[in-house]
Order: C-alpha cells, then structure tokens, then sequence
C-alpha cells in the first residue's frame, strides 16, 4: 500500500484551476516549462515514496528520545534529512541570491504535499525553516542575512518560531518572554516558550529560533513585541543559553520534537533582533500566508494519503456482494455503494482543497512576481483572502478523511498496524497550529472580507459563478446538476458575504463573529467545488480533443458528485453564518 | 476537571422524552418511583465517578500485559470490577429469577452510559457480559442456564461474543471455524477468531465464550451457523482448549484486551449447542438490539465526557477579550462566540443522541412488559426502527463531539495529558464494531423501513411532527426558529422515507443503499432534534410551573440552537439520500 504521488492529478490542477500555463505564458515563471514542472515533481515523488514514506511508520512508533539536552530523532531521520537537502529540495523555494533555486511558491506546495503525505513529522520541520527565511529575507539586517539565510536556504541548519507561552496562545498580547539590551547591540533572552515544534533535534548542527520577545520599556500588548534571531550554536561556535527543557507526549506526529524552550536560565540566551523593535508581530506576520498555507497542504497531504490507503484496502477486501456483482465468492469492498460513497467523499473533499491551496499559491506567487504594482496588489489581496479558506477548510477536511479512511477499514482501521489510525492522529493537530481555525475564520470575516473595500472577495465570488456559468451552458449530462447546485452555493456564499459587510459596517462585531466558521465553510466548499467544476470542464475539453485517459471521465464525476453530495450543506451554513450572536446559547447556559 | 453524572439532567430527560412517568404509571416498571430511579442513578455515578474515573487514564498509559497465555488489565481493574460487582451493578438489568435485579433497560441505559464515561475500556467488559445473558436466556437450554446464568448476571463471571474472522468481518457467512459433534452431546470447537473484546483478562476466574461456528454438514452461508458456548473453565475445573493467542495494538480503549481467540489447537474446546443447530445467527440477533444500544449508548457517553471537560477547560483559560467583556484581564475563551458555537454543538448533539438512545430503551423495555401482545409488538418494532439510529448517530457525534473538544483546546488538546485526546482516540472505534455505521444505515432502510408495511416508520414521523406542531403552537419568541426547522425538516425526512419505501417496493436496491448512510443522519437529527424540543416543551411547563432551575432556560435555549444550527443539514441530506446510485463515482473512477 506504498504512497503514490499524485503528479498528473497535480499538474491537471495546476493548470485547469490554478493557471499554470497563463503564468508561464505570461512570464510570471521565467525559464519554466510544464515539462520542467511535471519532472521536477517526478522527482519529488519518488524521493517522498522511496525515502520518506517508509520512515513514517517507524518513526510513529519509536518517537522521540531525550538524551541529557539533545533530542534523538528516530532511525533514518538524520540520514534521510540530509539527503533531502543534498537533493536540493530545502532549497527549491529559496532566493536566488541565497542559494535557492527560486522555484514558485504553486510548484514548492505541490512538493510540500508529498514530503508530508509521505511523512508529515519529518516534513513538519522544512516548513518552518521556509517560514523563518521568509521573515529574515523580509525584515533582517543585511548582517544577520548574509549570517543566516544561506545555510537556511540550503537546509545545513534548521529554523524555529517561538510564539506560544502558557498564557499567550491565540492571544499574543499576554506574552511575558523578555528581552534586555545589551553593550554591544546585541540582545539577551529570557523566558520560556512552548509547543516549539523541532525546537531540538539531531537532524542539523544548528538550529536558529526565531524568537518574540517583549523589552523593558515596550508598551502593553500586542505592539510591544519584538522579533529575535536566537542561534543555538552562536557565531563563535559556543553554545547560546538556549535548551529544550522537555517534549511533550501528544496524540499524534510522534517523530516531531515539540519542545518546551528556556532562554536565558544560564546569563541570557544572545538574541539579534530582526526587523524593528515593538514590530516583531508584524514580522511574524509577513511569513504568516505563507506558514498557514503550507499547513493547510499539510492538511491535503494527510487526506491523499488517508484517500490512497482506504481506496488500496477497499479494492482489495471483499465482504458480501453487489446486486450488480456476478463473479465468483465476495466483491471487493469499494464496490458497495456506502463504501464508494466514502471514497467519494474522500477524494473529492482532498481534490477540492488541492484546488483552493493551488489558487493560493499561485496567487502568492503573483503578488511577488506580476509586472505591475496594481496586479501584485490585488493579487496580494486575493492570496490574503484565500489563505484561511487553504488553511482552516483543507485540515478540517484531513480529520474528516482521515477518520473516514479509519471507518473504510472497519476494525483494521482501528488497529494501529494498517496506518489508517496514525493518519487520524496526526492530523488532528492540523486543525489547531499556526492559527486554530476559529481564528482563520475571525480573520477572514474581519480582516480579509473588507480588503479593498470588499472589492477582492466580491472578485473571488465573481469567478465562482463564472465557472458556474460555463458548467450551465455546456448542458452535458454528465455534469448532472453542478451547474444549478454551484449557481445556488454561489449565491448563497453572495448573499452571507453582503450580510457579513453590513454587519461590519454596522460594527456587529458579535454577529460577524457568532457566524465566521460556519461562513468559512459555505465559502471554502464553494469554491472547492468550483476548482472542481473547472477540472471537470478542462477534462471534457480533453476528451473532446481526443485524450482518452479515464481519469478525464473520473474528474467529470468527481465533480458531480461533490456539488450533489456536498454544496447541499451550503443551505444550513448560510443560515448558521447569518443568524447572528443571540442564536447562540450563553455559556453559562452551557454550564447547567 | 472531575466527570459528573448528569443525573438530573437524565431523570428529565426520561421524563420529558422516554415518558418515564407513564411507564410507572401504566404499570410497566413495577415497584419503581422517579425517586428510586434518581437514588439509583446517584448511586451509579458517584460509583463511576469515586472508583471508575481515576482509573481511566492510568489505564490508558498502563495498557494491558500478556503474561503467557494470560492478560493482565491494569493496576486497580481487578479490584474496581470486584466492588463493581459487589454493589450489584452487573445485576441490574439481570432476570430476577438467576439473581437479577430485573430493572428496567432504561435505567440500566443510564447507568451503561455513566460507565463508560468514566471508563469506557472498563465498562466495554460488562456490555459484553449482558449481551450473553440475552442470548443464553432466550435460547439456551435449561441445563446451560441453570450452570451460567447465575454468575454472569452477579459478574462472577464475563462473556465475549465471537463473531469476527480474518475473512469473515461484516460478512459472517465467510466463517470457517467448525464444530464437530461428539458422543456425549456436546461439541468440539475449531478455528481462529479475531477482535475478541476482553476475550482473556484477569477480572474474573472464569470467561464464558459464545462461538459462532460450522457443523461439518451444515448448508452453505449463513443459515449454516450455529452458536456454541465455550467455557474457558470447564465444569470440572479443569482448562479447556482455548487461549488467546494475541492482542491488538489498537488507537484507542488500551485498557479493553481485544484477542485473537484459538480454539481446539489441543485436540478440540468443548462447547455446548445455544438454540438449535444453524440457527445461531438468529440467536445472535436476539441480543443485537440491546448490543447495539449499548454501544450507542457509549457514544452518549463519550460525547458528554468530551464536553463537560472541553467545557470545564474554556470556563478557566483565559485569552483575548469580547466586546461584552468589561472585566479585568483577559476573558474565558467559553465567552469567545466560536468556542460558545463548538461547545453549544457538542452539548446540543450529545443530548439529541442521548434522548434517542432513551426512547429506544424505553421501546425495548415495553416490547418486554407491555400487557398485550399489539403493545409489545408495536414497541418491539419501533425499538427496532430506532436501535440503527442509536447506533449509528450517537456513535457518530461522539467521534464529532471528541473531536470538538479536542479542537476547543487548542495546542492543549493534541497533548495527551489533557485527557481530550483520549476520547478522540477512544470515540473512533464506535462507530466500526457491533455492525459499522454503514451496516446500521443499511439495516435501517431495508429491515426497519418496511416493518408493519411502513407503518412503524410512519408512525415515527407523526411523533416528530406532533412535537413540531406542539413546538409552533406555543408561539414562545424563546423558541426562535424551532417550530418551523423541526416541521421543515420533518417534511424532508417525510419525503425522503416516501422515497426508500417506493424504492425498496420497485426493487431499486442500489438506490436504497446508495442512500441509506444520508437517510439516516436526516432520521437521527431530525428525532434527536424532536427529543430535544420535548425537553424545550417540558421545561418551560416547569417555568410556567414556579421552578427556578436555571438548566430549564438552558433545554430551550439549546433546543432552539440545534434546531437553528443543525436541521440545516437536513436539506443536503434529504437530496443525498434519494439522488440514487447513479450519482456516485464507480468504484474505477476513484482509483484513476
């Protein structure tokens, strides 16, 4: 049941949702070619099958060990790791100028999504290594650049984000950790921070922690946080005051260190600090479309996988018989209806939030790439818009297939050794790190709807029902009732956005918030769907030319049935995302 | 963050929903009062909360110890299943006439789901110890009765059901373990069974085994079946030839022993015949509903476990402000309206599930002691429409519900030591054993539907719609919108069930299976719904009343936000339960 990567489904939705070919055409991808991309992806999927996959399950069942301050990684992790960076994939992202290869953002995601189906843990550290090179490219000193980025970029060392202490979660304004200055300009730490996640490990020689930190003379909450460069090993090859005071035994990614970090229990831990002081959440923040969007294709990558098991153990169990079944003894399991209504289900959610990250993606990389300062806006604006769709809709749905893949192997699934559990597990953190998805909905009703006025999210609405539009007029039967049930959801996403301006404008902040996460949900399945009807259009356009691969007929059902299956659920979210704060019930209601 | 028995909040809804009063009343549970029932359920809880709870994460951690051919549970099982046992509460349900106490299914009901949500892997042992006494004392011969009818209603002994082959899941006419006769009239049993629930453990000296095996001459499938009781002591104390040959390294309830089971490796276990030979499917689903209910039941009780610990979390961590919150300081995050939201759902579909689980207890108990034969056939099959909805739905939300808690505690939740992850792990396996949520769905709509010519469904609607109709003529603004979501949706589920009935009657099997998991989600939230609005109706006669309890503006509030929230779901549900079997992918199409 080994992982098969995904590459020509990927591509297909690169270029039928995402744009892929326009972008080349268009310039925004110099030197790139779709045959370049298609290779590059190859050669990542082999690596993710053949080096990272078979890690995963062992990796699940050693777990970590903690070794006096040093931190073990299991068995092949080291090794494995650095052949990852000798293969040059750390640095498929990165600047030119630093090392990197420069690739787009769309093309380093779809590599993102097989490191992770592969092996979430050990995948889990890149990503927040490519978070810190983001934030030091972007508010570093040239100094601290010319120090760091290279190893970074190239993956000789790790990074980590320090954000989270026991009583600064979600809420930022409480952190305590402290920073001093210091004679020589540099700072010294002090605190502890948690749920560090690779904040100690084997794989590197160092490990750079990116730190916020609050000075003397820094005002209350949220604008007196800065932003340190913490290095474990400092430049002169001693040992900063940095160390992993504990691991926490959690539910899930075993083979990922989250660590609890003390800074400055030996003197202060030497800090430099990155961008200006009091604005280090602003740093934080420029890497955070980014960093929230790799989680949500963490949250893609679970579900491919959870989709590829359940669907290899359906096709090959066999209980009972189909009405339709005339072959010998018992039929394979994905032939029953409810069992293929699973699978279904499955692929098609996985599909969908494929197609909404990839849209992100492309965005982000539009914003950093288009020709003029106005089409970087509002693609800037669009990618902004689109994140916590990426973020929170694709790791909602990684728990849900991941617990439908469990349900598809009946009593195997509960059994740890098929894989299905573990898939369950790790996924479940998705939905809560780099942002719980209650907070991507809060920031998409509060901060992302009234971009440009809300010009940008009417834009998105807009191409939504274009799609729409095209399904309806091609009239092709296949499509079964995509057009009306996209025109619908369409609508009703219309609606629910105008309901959620005025009640902004009105300054409802209670309403707007009682109803952010069911919106969420009514936006992100619509246009999940809407990345499908536009799969299922450039399938059929395929066919008609002659192609005869049947995954074209697949994507055409595919789409079928998600908008028949699931943009149902569009009529109870715009209701929930519009009923305003006195729908819900009072917590102390809930207390009796 | 201590488990407390909701006891009052059970007594009520027995009352307002499951009509425990006229039960008394009519004579149906005699020399019972609401009185004793409340002492009894006090009793139960303080029980499963003094002795159960503490052990429920330590033997989580613990996990179990093969130790040869024996299985030790963890430290302090042994001891707690004593006292357990010398308390009487294996007893209760029991027959009076081996030593039971004969109470009422449904106040055992309530008791079953203190168990196990104090200590769902303890509490799984005794659901399989009842489910045995049901089988043996419905088809067992005298003698067989007579030697083990005493001590598995005292719990002196334990039973497991043996059911599960590697080939032979949910399709038990795969089984291969055979039986063979021998002169003196009892049997030999050979062959492997597997995922045998507490099938070895240290509890008790004795196991009583229910095997479903193969005479050498018995016809094809499954009317070839016969049941066999396989004693793990013999009656002359001496070991017979079974052992368990291994144990499951599950995701969850690491304290529950699940056992591949040997049989006859030594030269044959003796068994003796239960009921007639071939006929042991029929013997097994004599228990099925009970079975059924209970592990609906254990989905009540995770789901209220899972919620009073995410709210017992919310209540005390503080992050962020509301716009409401004029306090010092940060806010409890229970006040944040998208927490409130989380916490709202898992309250409201844990009560829904369990007015359920109640109503189809009562059912039972009246197909059992009703005085004439209509009444008790009448109850009988709606017992039976419901148990599927019991199951399926209650087991369902748990997983839902675990999973919400997980998520209202943030980074908290992934760590274990919370206990959060725990009934997420725990939870996952309901909805897969005792016939998986599929098989429930499918048992729903071509077993349940046509009873009595559709009349056992039809009947079922019109209770739902009279609570609707009593709902809206109350005309209470507290209320909001339920009157008209619960007709709404009743309507909905009217149409849908008008539907499956045509269906079935044209023989479009592959429709009615194609549908039957949507169907059955539509029939469970609308009934748990209609519970919900009964307790609405209920409480507010008791306010009208001069009652102060503040938990009765709560039932309305929250009647009102499932009904607002939820019946929602019930429009996508009604069009994927009858869009029939040419709406799903084939099975080809998901692999391509």
């Amino acid at each position: 049941m080994a992982y098969r990567a995904p590459v020509s489904q990927m591509l297909f939705s690169m270029r039928a949702v995402a744009g892929l070919d326009a972008a080349i055409e268009g310039g925004l991808y110099p030197d790139l070619t779709t045959q370049l991309v298609a290779q590059i992806l190859e050669a990542a999927g082999d690596f993710a099958a053949e080096r990272l996959e078979p890690l995963n399950r062992p990796g699940d069942l050693a777990g970590l060990r903690k070794d006096g301050a040093a931190v073990r990684t299991p068995d092949g992790f080291p090794k494995a790791y650095q052949d990852w960076i000798s293969g040059g994939w750390n640095a498929l992202p990165g600047p030119v100028e630093h090392g990197g290869q420069g690739l787009p953002i769309l093309v380093n995601t779809a590599c993102v999504e097989m490191w992770n189906a592969a092996n979430m843990a050990f995948a889990l550290c890149p990503i927040l290594t490519m978070g810190a090179i983001d934030a030091i490219e972007a508010h570093a000193s040239p100094d601290l650049k010319e120090r760091y980025l290279e190893k970074l970029v190239s993956g000789e060392w790790t990074a980590t984000m320090n954000l989270t202490e026991p009583q600064a979660g979600s809420d930022l304004s409480a952190l305590r950790t402290r920073a001093e200055r210091a004679d020589d300009g540099t700072y010294r730490i002090f605190g502890q921070k948690i749920y560090i996640t690779f904040g100690e490990h084997d794989l590197t020689d160092n490990i750079v922690h990116l730190v916020l930190a609050r000075l003397p003379d820094a005002p209350h909450g949220t604008r007196g946080i800065s932003l340190f460069l913490v290095p474990k090993i400092l430049p002169d090859g001693s040992r900063n005051d940095v160390v992993c005071a504990g691991l926490e035994h959690k539910l899930g990614i075993h083979a990922a260190p989250t660590c609890t970090m003390s800074y400055g229990e030996a003197g202060g831990a030497v800090g430099w600090l990155v961008g200006e002081e009091n604005r280090g959440l602003a740093c934080m923040f420029t890497m955070m479309n980014n960093a929230r969007l790799a989680v949500g294709v963490q949250g893609v990558a679970m579900a491919e996988r959870a989709t590829q098991r359940a669907l290899d153990y359906a096709r090959e169990r066999r209980q009972g018989r189909t009405v339709a079944y005339t072959g010998q003894g018992m039929v394979a399991i994905a032939e029953h209806a409810d069992v293929r209504r699973m699978l279904s289900s499955m692929r098609g959610l996985t599909e969908a939030a494929r197609g909404i990250c990839f849209l992100t993606a492309a965005s982000l990389d539009a914003a950093g790439r288009a020709g003029d300062v106005e089409a970087r806006k509002a693609a800037f604006e669009r990618a902004s818009l689109l994140t916590p769709l990426a973020k929170a809709f694709s790791t909602d749905i990684a728990v849900e297939v991941a617990s439908l893949g469990v349900q598809v192997h009946g009593g195997m699934g509960f059994v740890e050794e098929t894989g299905a559990a573990q898939y369950y597990r790790d996924a479940r953190i998705l939905p809560i790190y780099e942002g719980t998805n209650g907070i991507q909905a809060i920031d998409l009703v509060t901060r992302k709807l009234p971009l440009s006025g809300g010009a940008t999210v009417r834009a998105e609405i807009a191409r939504i029902r274009a799609s729409a539009t095209r399904v309806t007029k091609e009239a092709d039967e296949r499509f079964g009732a995509l057009g009306p049930r996209l025109r619908e959801a369409t609508m009703r996403l219309d609606e629910a956005t105008a309901w959620m301006l005025a009640a902004l404008a009105e300054g409802r902040q209670d309403d707007v918030l009682a109803g952010a996460t069911p919106y969420l949900r009514l936006f992100a399945m619509t246009r999940g769907v809407a990345c499908l009807a536009d799969e299922a259009l450039a399938a059929k356009a395929a066919l008609a030319a002659g192609e005869t691969d049947p995954a074209h007929e697949a994507r055409i059902a595919r789409a079928r049935y998600m908008a028949e299956a699931h943009l149902g659920e569009t009529e109870g979210l715009a209701r929930s995302a519009t009923a305003g704060a006195a729908a819900l019930p009072a917590a102390d209601a809930l207390a009796v």
